[in-house]
């Protein structure tokens, strides 16, 4: 990364390693794919880790079509500040910083300029698998080097190591958000529904948010690891027992997975005026009687990661609160070994590369 | 009703003249049924009118099953006092009085105790169609007398008169605790999707409440109609263009219809944050894709009448507002014409029963 030469007159976009997949189905390999040149309220970032998000492999895979590649996955990023544009104001070289699922948003929209940029009318710009406002396409986190607007750039506070920090950023924060967003807190009960990924920060962050925490898995496999994160509570979705103990129980109940679930069951679980949120989804959809909402006024939703400024907050929460994720770290030429892992639900609970071996 | 003798010891259960369905799917005609002897809690109501909410019909051609016959149908009852329980406080003779779909609750549970009887959890006791505590079965409103629970009997407000203020105590209510719940008010935009007897008490109140309206009707023929009774704006569903001109416009939307509605496309309508709520519902299972509700973060809920004090609420309300239902009155012996009417939607919008000719 010698390219950025302060004293040129004109920066020039530079090559930095990555693992890209180079076409959809083909396994990652390594590359190098351009940077753009840091722009005034640019920063450059060391990455030093990023998560392993299962969207990832959806996406290296094509599983949601369109995809562009080229594609260097990765929107769980944990790095250092290595360089700064002349006009930016709230980093300096050497911080740690964090970059999440979007890094930019058309900032004139009213979601925007609510501060609520993941919600962009024109959709905010991924992290990867997207183009930027330069008609360039935009590469992730399994790099050693990117360059990001610093408004799209989040501090991650001393008290969390970087590598446990990196799955904050995409798993962190889309459990924080609805965790929030529906009240979890002191008095309220909040079943986690899947132990993976998103469902294991989502059972740290509700415990530390003070909820009364059930984590509701298929099965009781791995009920010691739920109560180890913070959760009161571990039942298996596979015995039907379990519909019938907890009928009527729960405020919120968050759904982390993706594979169909019966709504109508889990609605059940939901007291009067309670709501269930998907932040997982399957693709195709799914089945649904009203009656189940119409009976207790029950509230079927859905969420999807959090804004530039929640993201700090979260990220603020949980160096308060010691919070990290449960990380299993890797060298970036065992990535495609992970992603077969992940798909078997082999890891507990987020696979890091180190992006130093890349 | 000469039975009420205060003379006597012993209060007798009396036989009053209704219109029942001897049968599932048998018309409704002329016959008695028994009404309690007037406890000490109770009001006598001299019924002068109830009307044909479309539940009565699916209900006495039993609809949803385990129907009990012979059925009185009957929930938006409005009457005077004829006479009043030694302990009953709340009401005289000759008070304007309704009843709405329930008549009686637990009155220990949670939701009980927090003035949602419409959620009780041992289920509030239907007015029709169900047993009471004494284990007979109750009777409906298509009838000249009723005896009610003081704490379960609704004041009908002067201003309001009686023939136009009964659909408000089923329809009313099913639309007024919504709209409030969901916040429609000044500066919220409001869709109301169908204009029958629901969805035309929908237009009146949401307007009153101040929020800006717009009719989703799957023609344009009740245009006129539905913006003199308040709406700003009238859509036609069977027009394509409706769902991209009025993607992202509303803050809540009310789905009064009960046939199976495309919930993608009416959720497409709603803003982030923004909820699509169903008081009516079709007996299937519908389908949803549940990244309409993961992109923008939107609501699906369903919501069913309103507590006896949010009941009171909106009748204080509609007589605050000077809001009736729009009414045809019938004689009773034209029940099973109506009953074809209505399920032709051949009605504006609500037959009421002038019970005097029962």
């Amino acid at each position: 990364m010698t390219a950025y030469d302060p004293g040129r007159l004109v920066p020039m976009t530079t090559h930095v390693p990555a693992y890209a997949a180079p076409a959809a189905h083909a396994p990652l390999e390594r590359t190098t794919v351009p940077r753009r040149a840091v722009g005034e309220h640019d920063v450059l970032i060391e990455i030093k880790y990023a998560g392993i998000c299962h969207s990832d492999i959806h996406q290296a895979r094509d599983g949601w079509g369109e995809g562009i590649f080229p594609m260097v996955p990765g929107h769980e990023i944990a790095g250092v500040v290595a360089e700064t544009g002349s006009g930016v104001t709230k980093f300096r070289v050497g911080d740690r910083v964090g970059v999440g699922c979007f890094v930019d948003s058309c900032r004139t929209c009213e979601h925007c300029l609510r501060g609520m940029e993941q919600y962009c009318e024109r959709g905010a710009t991924g992290t990867y698998n997207d183009h930027g406002k330069d008609g360039e396409p935009t590469y992730g986190g399994y790099s050693t080097h990117v360059v990001v607007d610093e408004n799209y750039t989040l501090r991650i506070p001393e008290g969390i190591a970087l590598d446990e920090a990196a799955p904050l950023l995409c798993a962190g924060i889309t459990l924080y958000s609805p965790l929030v967003h529906w009240n979890a807190g002191p008095g309220k009960k909040v079943a986690i529904v899947g132990l993976g990924g998103l469902g294991h920060m989502g059972v740290k962050i509700a415990h530390a948010l003070g909820a009364e925490v059930t984590v509701l898995s298929q099965s009781l496999k791995k009920q010691e690891d739920g109560l180890r994160l913070g959760a009161d509570h571990f039942h298996a979705t596979a015995d039907p027992a379990t519909f019938e103990t907890l009928a009527g129980t729960f405020d919120l109940v968050v759904s982390t997975v993706s594979a169909p679930l019966d709504l109508s069951a889990y609605l059940s679980l939901v007291k009067t005026d309670g709501a269930l949120v998907n932040v997982g989804a399957p693709e195709e959809p799914v089945s649904l009687n009203l009656f189940s909402l119409i009976n207790g006024r029950r509230t079927l939703a859905g969420s999807m990661i959090g804004s530039i400024a929640e993201t700090q907050e979260m990220l603020d929460f949980c160096a308060a609160h010691g919070l990290g994720a449960e990380i299993e770290v890797i060298p970036a030429d065992r990535i495609n070994e992970a992603y077969e892992r992940v798909l078997a639900s082999d890891v507990r609970y987020r696979f890091v590369i180190d992006t130093s071996t890349i």
